[in-house]
């Protein structure tokens, strides 16, 4: 392979393929092209898409470094005919490429190469749709935010906050007249509205090209896309499909994005408002997923009120929305118990202002839960849901911050990486009144490292014995201030003084 | 009766009869007088008890005005012998007295002249048992605040920050020698430790004397004295004594205090630490209330961690402590369910800065949780634990308060005192994001009062429809900032703009 002309994608980078292949009809439908690589380690089968102007694409994510080879088809009802072949090198992974994020032990994430990954999230439902210039300072945002994964979804969003027409439709047609909407009556316009002409089996690749561009902003930033696949705020009918209307749909993104290492599938966001799915259906969307994503990323589907099954096995890991006002982050330990996955609280609540409940919380209430949920094994989400004089709320889209919580995250973020092995477990041995977080793997009754968090409360000292032998390096971190203060190597019963302020973590790790 | 020497006794007043009788043997075990106070409208037996230098006394609080007959006995084991007969009469309460508190409603409390009662409690176990510089910045410190029940114990308190000697003792005796006790070894004085060598037959009458003069001091403030009679904090002995004399100790407790108008009983504090004692024996404690208390004054038992059953009959209220880190007020219309009594907070974690978790909250939580508690029909208590060099803490000693929320209690007072009727219940009507309070009794669709509570949540402003006739006044109280502002009126649907800050309450009531 000394030609100099060959092909050559990253590991774990995204190789395209284009045909152009004329067709009958509606060609979303006629027909599709399919795709085969090999390399000795694997063989997969992607799905094609139709991209518009007699353009099929199919892409792919290596995970070998070396040689491939593929076969590309042109599928027509069952009739199948061979359209091209190559090969092209798969090189190392570029400096900041890990590979897509896995479930690396029962309860935490690292991505492929192994390097742990702690999320670190928040949700912009729609920042995805907005302004070029609205979108740009978005990720400008999140370039400077601690933030590892977002959440956004496909389809427009129609809600409180959220009434103007997105920059495009994932389907040709044309909507409503969105002029009649008010604060007052846009509740009335719910599922399919009148005055929406959609052709629901004719996309618009250019809204799918849009998102691709996103999800590829985010994977330089080294943030996941946590891609809500379907959801219920909704005036256009997107959200009450047919079943077949829906395979296409769901068929259609999974062939379109599946490729990019950085996407995570959300089935639905609050899937439990979405009346007219069944449980049936849910299942058939995760058969889709599981069928037409040859690279297993990461899935789950998150609640308004009651969970999804997170037992079911083709489910990740618990993308959680808070059942409780008050208690949150607190039941972590129980979920985890419970389901044996991750637990993601993608939605505990947002920082901001606004009238409703979910979306006017503090930021010190925000970055508690965040300790407390790191603290007890779980991962923590974020949202910002400030008044706008021009409605522009983080939460749906993006923006800037206005909040405090999110600064306090680069503390959190760098104190979890400093977590032996990969993630942290509630420590059992920990007294009635404190959360401790050890190693998730460390079975030693003194571990290695001990991670304890005082919430609300604020104690002007605290006292420690773990045995009589072990020199401990102890810090007391501020997590409300972002201040870490080294106060030295202990043994045996200590004593370890603190501010009595509210918000403080005291980390003790195994003196080498 | 024109008799100017007449003895006259103000109605709920405390009249004390006093004879003089040699004894042989222990006077405390060797004999009694009782007697038998009767007016047209009652017949009270009273026990009386030995009160030292060869004298018995017995008290009696008259509950109707005019003229009562008394005949005093004299018994000694199963003889009976006539001492003394007398007559006196009952005049009218004087201001500020309306009798002592009974359970008014399911869930609510008046005094027995009918005025509502709402207990804002706090605790400071061993109050009157500091020196007498000590107890009268107490009382001064209680005379300024809004507090209108103490909780605090008969027995002397062994535990952290409370290992110095009480003012006095109940018993005839030498306790051990306290200064060998240190914050490192205190834990293991634990119940009847060497060295204390007290007579548990012989009490000694100034201990229980000071004790009324502390009762009747917070009687004057128009303060309730809830009386914890047993406690496991101890290193004396008093919380293990034999069944025979705990009796004794309670039928002396019983006779001495009875009589005064303001006192609660708690049979214990933390009943289930006193490892000692059984069901059995706190069902027979209660069996001697109920038959040596004359005036059924209220009665309860205070948990540590599991509740005692307060459904037994003789549970006037729920003395509650959380049993939960994070929700504690939020959890009264539970325990309103469960049990059907008033549901009282006794101890919901105290505000301050101590190393143990159950005293470091700060003073907005406090403040949070007692609105909390309020605006759903039950009734907060406060403690408060900062670290002080003389090791003063007002949850057990008593002085001056240093914390925040104490002088927040006020404004919720008068917010309670304007409910219609007596007492308030949790609405069921309000939406997900609020608690809201309705008077308990007024069970029309639109009430005359509603007092909404935001809590840590902080919306700019919140919409309310009731119907379209009702005007209603609208208030918006800053619970932290105490301000109270008079929005005006409003009718139909209407929106009241907040300040997007937490701790806020909305009172709205029918405009007449």
């Amino acid at each position: 392979m000394s030609d100099v002309s060959v092909k050559t994608v990253e590991k774990w980078g995204c190789l395209e393929l284009s045909v152009k292949a004329g067709a009958e009809g509606n060609p979303f439908t006629s027909q599709n092209i399919k795709a085969v690589f090999s390399c000795p380690q694997e063989t997969v089968t992607a799905e094609g898409f139709y991209d518009g102007d007699n353009t099929y694409k199919v892409r792919f994510m290596p995970s070998f470094e070396g040689s491939y080879q593929y076969k590309i088809v042109l599928k027509n009802g069952s009739e199948e005919e061979p359209l091209e072949e190559g090969s092209f090198c798969c090189v190392p992974a570029s400096e900041g490429n890990h590979g897509p994020v896995r479930v690396a032990n029962t309860f935490h994430f690292a991505y492929e190469d192994g390097t742990p990954y702690y999320p670190i999230g928040t949700t912009c439902y729609v920042w995805d749709l907005q302004s070029d210039e609205r979108i740009e300072e978005t990720l400008q945002t999140l370039k400077e935010s601690a933030f590892n994964k977002i959440r956004f979804c496909i389809f427009p969003k129609h809600y409180d906050y959220n009434l103007g027409e997105p920059r495009s439709y994932p389907y040709e047609g044309t909507p409503m007249d969105s002029s009649v909407l008010t604060k007052e009556n846009f509740m009335q316009y719910n599922g399919k509205a009148e005055g929406n002409h959609f052709d629901l089996s004719s996309f618009r690749p250019d809204h799918f090209r849009h998102i691709e561009k996103c999800i590829l902003a985010l994977q330089k930033l080294g943030i996941e896309a946590d891609i809500i696949v379907m959801h219920p705020y909704d005036r256009w009918g997107f959200s009450c499909m047919t079943r077949e209307q829906d395979e296409l749909y769901w068929r259609y993104v999974l062939a379109r994005f599946s490729a990019f290492r950085n996407v995570w599938w959300s089935l639905a966001n609050e899937y439990d408002l979405m009346w007219s799915k069944t449980l049936e259906d849910w299942e058939g969307y995760a058969k889709l997923i599981c069928t037409y994503d040859p690279y297993h990323h990461l899935r789950s589907i998150h609640n308004c009120r009651p969970f999804y099954d997170h037992h079911r096995p083709w489910i990740t890991h618990c993308s959680i929305q808070r059942q409780d006002i008050y208690k949150t982050a607190e039941l972590v330990n129980q979920l985890r118990e419970t389901y044996m996955k991750p637990v993601v609280l993608d939605e505990i609540a947002y920082e901001g202002n606004i009238q409703h409940g979910w979306g006017n919380i503090s930021g010190e209430e925000m970055t508690r839960r965040f300790w407390e949920a790191a603290c007890r094994g779980g991962y923590p989400g974020h949202g910002e849901t400030f008044m706008h004089p021009e409605n522009v709320l983080w939460w749906s889209h993006g923006g800037t911050l206005h909040g405090e919580s999110h600064k306090r995250f680069h503390l959190l973020r760098d104190i979890l990486k400093e977590t032996p092995g990969i993630g942290l477990a509630p420590w059992e041995g920990c007294r009635w009144d404190e959360v401790c977080a050890v190693p998730e793997q460390d079975i030693r009754p003194v571990k290695s490292y001990y991670l304890f968090y005082y919430s609300f409360m604020r104690p002007s000292f605290r006292d420690y014995y773990f045995d009589d032998e072990t020199s401990f390096e102890v810090k007391v971190i501020d997590t409300w201030e972002m201040t870490v203060e080294n106060r030295g190597v202990f043994k045996g019963k200590f004593r370890v003084e603190l501010p009595g302020k509210p918000y403080m973590a005291v980390q003790i790790r195994k003196h080498e």
